[in-house]
């Protein structure tokens, strides 16, 4: 405002492009990033033999097992309620935290010292990381995976670059994933460049809407090329940090339009995937618009757009507005709206979003009650929007904690199961209500029952009876499944 | 279940006639409620003389004064942005907290023990309480109160009985109003009593679901009866405990049942005020369906009921379910919602709802900055929902309670004026989105942007430039009014 | 301050002597409490045969039982790490949530109208009640209790009509116990009684502090007198609601003379219970003095207190404290001062104390961890501070919920069993330290290890070696012996 | 643990280097860091002329200036109750937050990009800085300054190199003090780089608890010769993330030994200045030792360090601990250990650190009133641990943020006063406890009053006479000198 601020745009590239240099530093080969940071810093020698040469495929084993590295809970052939384990849980790997996760934190540097990574963010690194999260896909018998446009490839100099880079990365994903492998969901990364501090769809400058715009439409074509099932918005910036300075109403309109062309563009290349919005309720803004299901179908509603969009849950958010995860997944599966779940896990005394992998037993067993009640997801999947924790440094710990992570959700479908099929919960529930089971109580249902008629009958009926709610004997038919 | 539970609704009675002997159990003439609890504990020896005999009628001295008995802001007739100020504000005393709040908390018995209350609950104890609560309100200087059926006039044997002894109170209710005091809202009382323990409108017992009508249906019309404004819902025990007992969708369709069924009856009997809910996410409940002002908004538009609610927004419930005050009450408005306001603040630290008297003075300033935008709150008003501490026991400390209550609003309405007078953040905020003020911004607006004309803009035009969001600038300007 | 108040304690004796009619009004026997409210409202019928008629003798089949009536896992007898269970969890009903409890909430009324309740609060129905609760502890086969003071018997006139009441009941107590059940511990009800309302040992009144002293006193002798094997300390009412109307240092120092005393006192009665303060962070005040366990041990070592008490941890106090209960059993475990465990868990999404009966199998087996390193709790043991659900009203329904939180926790022991048993967690945690099994760690540890010793090994060493923290290996482990 | 990871020192000090071309990689003048990324990166041409040419220097102008850059409230020479604004205040610039904060996020990368920076973290690059960090002081017309280590020198590849990059820009901010400007205190950074992952003087790795040693030894001397007033710890990395893999009660005596070295160091040197520990409660771990001001002085006396140490209290660290500011810093003062205060605020919806400044005039006033009550807090003062928000990225936001911190403070100084002067706060609190201003209050006090003696008094007294806490009252009167 007072002092000038020429050339800013130029700075900022130039970061971008020394951030190539220095994102992921650190190298199995000392000389391929020198000391002087010559040229040779993005030079690109090709990876030999494995990425993961200590990890077998992991197999079942079943729970008697000691090993770290083998499923004890998650058997992907078995059917479990007539359907196979596998088309259950449609697990996917998320490449950003998987592979592009450092380690660093608000007060840390990163802590990750991949042996594939050159210290680039070049092409051919990027190139050598898809091998990587293909091999790690394989090992872990795992048949999907989710991305975000700038994790898989670097920006170039320009979008025209930028997306010519995408392209390049995206070929050879498509090649890796052959027959086998599915791209659960694209998405476009819209919350790290500093262009979209002020959000992308939502932000105050014209120009950064049309750019995240641009940067959409392009994330929907290769995930459209790569068969994607869904495409994801997840909105980080599209929020405020204070209301003083926002127009809040204009900014969701600006949403609304945004998301109206996307659906226009979506259809337009035949894209016939589902677009799903991904609620959560602050983090990095101190308000999302998207805070949480109930607020986000609200917004849906209101613009028109209900029927374009589903929702993907992700438990940590949904504990972070204030919620169980349970809530959240019920709440969107009666709106019609349940598509995927980013499965993890938050701390209950973090009020921040801490992306765990979870391993609470018996909230995996209600996620998969609100699934099965779904008649499971697809084409939507539970996709393990989940990290290892800073100080979880070797290269096995990304196996374990998936294995984890998969086993627990295994554990709730086994568990889950068990209650349906036991049929005492179910039960109990149906026979709280049962008194709405009876004529009057159809008519309420059916909205014929008016205030005169039930004034009558409550002056006839007097003093209602009310019958105990049951919530100890519910819980203790619950923890009996576990 | 096991234990039969013969004469339970005799034994609910006999304890809501022996309350009537209890709740208020103090008394001015010890005498008319003896320790042996005979018959004369429902005597009703008239009352003479004035309530509060040692406060004046509060005036208007300024800020000057050091009187805690004066306002020092709050000054009825004086203009503020071409109104006057009582005509922003419309504050309105809660029957419930001012004469039916006891200082009870989970962990103690009450405190208060106001010199007219006489150990009973009776219908002659009722009157003379009316008449204690409009000589309050005519020394405070408000013109309008709310009221829960259910607080003003004690239950009876029966329906019938209960509805009569309303009627009786409500005839002197409307005789006290005269010509110059109104009825900003009403309601009924749905959580109290065991029989809602599972809720009104979605109890799990259909009995209880015609009695809530019924109770609504009288509610409603004595509103009407007594001029009311506006009638509320809060929906306290909407809601549930735990999910695993819960048919939450069957749940939501019977209160969608029930709104219908009111809107259908005020019509009917020609009621015009404006039916409100009061959003607030969890307490008593685990989780309360009207959870804040988007959830409710979604509910609305989902059962078609958009056109005939609004909302009535508490600054505490907007706060414990994570938003500000300025947030939900900006929510609402923008819905086109806003309708009413709880005027009362919690504390940053709790979890629960403490209901307290706002005095700071900067929230104050934001919520009239709403009111401001909302073109004010008529029919809707301030409503004091907010109670003593519970370790204020003397009559005074409910006078001191209210005026610093209406002078931290006044001075809010006040510093609003100055901000709007000023104008330097309305053009921050408005230089702020500027660059959508043209050509292409305004084909965004119109929905006629599409990506594939956004993305040839994004190419054109480069890197964006994104300016400072100025938040520090906008908190010292905002500062600087208060 | 304006209004006279004169007759203030007259009243409230008079409140408390109404309240003896009303608090558990109902009835079994409809003409002991007619609804003219004549002086048969105290009169006693005695009790005959069992309380809990339908209720066997709760006996353990092991997992595959489907009856709620049964342990699952709770098998008195039985040995798991050298001791049997019931010595390892010494298991307490609390007297005041099982037979006081009233499912009042803030904004409810009681929901519980227990069988053998005959609505009044007198000498007589406390003795039945006292009957009733020993009925309960056989059924269940437990071996302990706990109560407040004011929970069994009723207040009278004057102090030393309380004490005498106390007395009585007290003596009907002592017999019914027996050779085989004993008091875990006794406690002050100082926090329901207006006259709390300021505190007790803190009240900003001098003759209530007496009057506190005087009621713990008391209670101190009869626990003594029951056997008693600790005595509680909780300050409900030990804090504050604002600081800007409290001299907390005063307060603090009040607090600190106050237990010196009861120290004092102990010892001359030769009481050898252990003395336990129970942490909590807030409510019913804003803010507790004993914050939590950390805060509690500080107060303790700044008053020279610390040699003299022992804390009673409660979970639901934790997790509103901002711990896990775990950390917060630990902290207590690690200052030498983990005496006693309030039984119970609270919602992780809700910010107030809920005392349910915990089920969840993780949080158990944690909490056992923390027991078994701590060689157990005696002469403490589990006091079930947990309540039914408000609308949980089956007389069965304190079975169920009791057997619940009973089978839970011994889960946990025996999963902590098999963690121990296993000894991998133990081993990964030895190894992570192991790095100070050496000649410079035991220096280091012995105190001996100076700065510029460190520095010269720190420059020897050059940059250091970090392992893996192994957390998600450490959740593997851990959640397989679940 | 499978992989071998050769060469992991090797590659963190590689990637710290690259670091010294990225972390502020924009330049006032493109050509020092060409887009080639070749050797002039870390090249250093002299910055000629002002840092903030358009900034004057900031005077006071009273509170009806509409500028914002000038100061409305805090007029340094001023007196107030006895003592000059400055005095009273004693504010410093934290460097970390004004000149090396980037606006990065865990969701964003860097906004900040400041005309000086050549975007390197050279030594020269490091001089440039501190000579600007002395002409914003001096503009600001503050005092005082504050830094860690690793923000105002780079690392080098050892450690005698990085003490000797530390030496060489502590001896530029040496000369650049003057005889004006002092250091408030100094401090070791011991989170950022991934050695301390585990902790610093908790960390499981022996090797890192002499790194960290002798880093903190190193920090102090420097301290000690540019005459720092205090020094600080900040443990943001002494806690744990999970208890399953930690031994607490090691780490916890493994800090105390650190923190004994640390005061054995300090008088071996003859550094004077007063050891602080700042609390936080989490964040960056999940559980940070020193939790809280209670928790901390139960560490300090637990290991005999009470007399050795102080606190520095943060405001948005006790909001997140779940205190007020003002409870903490009261806390801290009855423990005689308020020594320094972190002068900045958090969101009251936000569960993280967000480090904002200062602009709510209430807490202001209350946060002053515990600084007068202590006398002031020299040696100690207000630090500015604030930082812009991510958004806010011109030059001038350093400025009018500061500006508005400090008027803020100096209003709440002001206010404070005020009320000091009015006396009539102060009076309500005086009378409240006036009943201990007795004989027997002396006796209760002097721990001469027993049990036998109280309860005497008790019955001797009856029912106790409990007046108003006249919260409200508080609030109207502390309201009025705002």
């Amino acid at each position: 405002m007072i002092l000038e601020k020429k050339n800013m745009a130029g700075r900022i590239l130039l970061l971008l492009l020394c951030m190539n240099v220095v994102s992921f530093i650190v190298n199995a080969a000392p000389q391929t990033c020198p000391a002087d940071l010559g040229g040779k810093c993005s030079e690109d020698s090709e990876w030999e033999g494995e990425f993961f040469p200590g990890i077998p495929k992991i197999k079942y084993e079943g729970p008697s097992s000691k090993s770290p590295l083998v499923y004890k809970w998650y058997n992907a052939e078995e059917e479990i309620l007539g359907k196979k384990m596998k088309d259950w849980l449609r697990f996917s790997v998320a490449f950003w935290h998987t592979f592009r996760g450092t380690g660093a934190d608000p007060f840390g540097a990163p802590t990750k010292f991949w042996p594939w990574e050159d210290g680039t963010n070049s092409i051919a690194m990027a190139k050598r990381r898809m091998r990587a999260n293909f091999e790690f896909i394989n090992k872990l018998g795992v048949d999907r995976w989710c991305f975000h446009d700038r994790d898989i490839a670097p920006d170039g100099k320009t979008l025209e670059e930028t997306n010519a880079n995408l392209d390049e990365v995206v070929a050879l994903a498509k090649e890796l994933q052959g027959d086998k492998i599915r791209l659960l969901w694209g998405t476009a990364q819209l919350f790290m460049h500093p262009r979209y501090m002020h959000g992308g769809a939502t932000s105050s400058e014209v120009a950064v809407y049309a750019y995240a715009a641009a940067q959409v439409k392009k994330a929907m074509e290769v995930t459209h090329y790569l068969g994607g099932e869904n495409y994801v918005f997840w909105g980080g910036r599209e929020g405020y940090q204070s209301l003083l300075n926002t127009d809040m109403e204009r900014e969701l309109d600006h949403l609304a339009r945004f998301l109206e062309a996307a659906v226009a563009y979506k259809k337009k290349i035949g894209f016939n995937g589902t677009l799903l919005i991904e609620p959560k309720p602050q983090e990095p803004t101190k308000h999302q618009y998207d805070w949480d299901a109930a607020t986000t179908a609200n917004f849906l509603r209101k613009y028109g757009l209900l029927g374009e969009f589903k929702l993907n849950i992700e438990c940590n958010h949904a504990t972070l507005s204030g919620h169980s995860c349970h809530h959240d997944l019920e709440t969107a599966r009666i709106n019609g709206l349940l598509g995927n779940i980013d499965a993890n896990t938050g701390d209950p005394q973090i009020g921040w979003d801490t992306d765990q992998f979870l391993t609470d037993i018996g909230e995996a067993t209600m996620v998969m009650l609100s699934v099965i009640r779904n008649g499971g997801l697809a084409p939507g999947g539970f996709n393990f929007d989940a990290k290892l924790r800073r100080e979880s440094t070797d290269v096995e710990d990304l196996f374990i904690a998936h294995i984890s992570g998969m086993d627990t959700l295994a554990r709730g479908l086994r568990n889950a199961a068990k209650l349906i099929e036991d049929g005492s919960l179910a039960e109990l529930v149906r026979k709280r209500y049962s008194s709405f089971d009876s004529e009057i109580g159809a008519q309420i249902e059916a909205g014929k029952a008016d205030f005169e008629m039930l004034e009558k009958k409550a002056m006839e009926w007097g003093e209602p009876k009310v019958a105990s709610a049951k919530q100890e004997l519910a819980e203790m038919i619950f923890q009996s499944a576990l």
